[in-house]
């Protein structure tokens, strides 16, 4: 397993009384994303798959449209850097401050915000459909395959599936981190993502939702709440919105066309 | 209580079948800060407590040194908009940049970050301790008061606290804003907070240190885990660390001199 976790000593109190132990944290680090010579982002994350959180990052803020706007990417763990050398684009004031106002979790841009990014993402047009069980079975997956979340309670993980399957899971220490880093690894292996679901162990905020409009999955489950915000640009978009989803049960936000009471196969 | 949530439809499904109910969920906005006339940072929070956030994300981002470089803060709910009329200031572009770079959960700056941000606070000196009894107590109180959490799933929590006692508690939809919201709170209202304990629903990163050595405050004791750069700017500024808090149980990670194993009184 990549690098994630770090070992401290931790002192534990419960009703047994105080013991020493060592433990396993989550590691924290800043990477700096220069696109051709010019900085364009400080992202703190989990250090590793930074190639994938790189170009992730450039796609799901809605820099680059497609792995064609990419020529390199060279990540120097050591010193923190991930460059990317992309076809004939240089960050601009604009793009700086529209990437330092639209990245974080609880900031985000104005309306702004809204009439450039969602007015600008189509509505989804996928046939995707998932039954109950294939939506229960899914929501049980990622609570097994977040292994990092379960040793350290430090990450949040995002999977890419079919109605039948997990294709990959990323956990990071931020929610939009874990969802750049399955972008990346789609956007470099060629996996299209308009056809798949997301199931995500985090809240659904606006630009978490905005993330996976601009990806086209039509249908994200997710652990955690929707915001209101969240939930008006899903219905405008036609993304199913599913949430506090557990292995027996699940609520249904937005555009319940896709999902069927019987399996499709 | 203010105006949290708001209502809609929502599709159940259990073990019994689908059912279909109103159902609460939590509110996102985006609040756009402007400071003396400047556009300075644009916040997607619950919309709640915006004056206390405004003054708040000042300080804890450290723009302003304390209440006296506040003159007026204006608040224009329904057009999203604080208005901030500061004590000669205003945002340079070194400002913005370092405004938009600095407050999200995960991202942020790099070596910068805490050779600037670190480097210019100064360890607590505070004379704080906890008993066993009191951090069991005050674990278990973040529980009860989150009353927004119970009914949306949707936000975090802060509180501060004595020893005995809570003392306020706010909730967002954003880690960082909850303790932004929570620090306006205590300068409006001349609270002191470096001799109080923080605790807190969520994970500890960097990033919520830094805000916590700004108001001094020796101690956080949270439900979450905390990262190791976290805990790296702790152990250097004497932030006692506090994590997987419950009402029976927590670890400690750094500082146990303020905890002791008897009741203070």
């Amino acid at each position: 397993m990549p690098d994630y976790t770090t070992s401290i000593e931790v002192k534990r109190y419960n009703r047994s009384g105080l013991s020493v132990s060592q433990d396993v944290i989550i590691k924290e680090r800043p990477i700096t994303l220069f696109v051709n010579g010019r900085e364009l982002a400080v992202v703190v994350c989990s250090p590793v798959y930074l190639k994938e959180l790189a170009v992730g990052f450039l796609f799901s803020e809605g820099f680059f449209q497609g792995k064609e706007d990419l020529r390199t990417v060279i990540v120097d763990e050591k010193e923190g850097v991930i460059r990317v050398e992309a076809e004939d684009w240089i960050p601009s004031d604009e793009n700086l401050r529209k990437r330092y106002v639209t990245t974080c979790s609880g900031r985000g841009k104005t309306t702004l915000y809204l009439v450039d990014d969602v007015l600008k993402i189509k509505p989804t047009d996928s046939s995707l459909v998932l039954s109950i069980e294939e939506i229960l079975y899914l929501s049980g997956e990622i609570e097994k395959n977040t292994i990092v979340f379960r040793s350290t309670g430090g990450t949040h993980g995002v999977s890419l599936c079919t109605s039948k399957e997990v294709i990959c899971t990323f956990e990071d220490i931020g929610r939009h981190n874990a969802v750049d880093k399955m972008v990346g690894h789609c956007l470099l292996n060629g996996i299209s993502m308009d056809d798949k679901v997301i199931v995500f162990s985090g809240r659904i905020s606006s630009e978490i939702i905005i993330k996976i409009a601009r990806i086209k999955s039509p249908m994200i489950i997710s652990r955690g709440a929707p915001t209101d915000m969240a939930l008006g640009i899903a219905k405008q978009l036609g993304i199913t919105v599913i949430g506090f989803a557990r292995p027996d049960k699940f609520n249904i936000y937005s555009n319940d066309q896709r999902i069927t009471i019987g399996k499709s196969n």
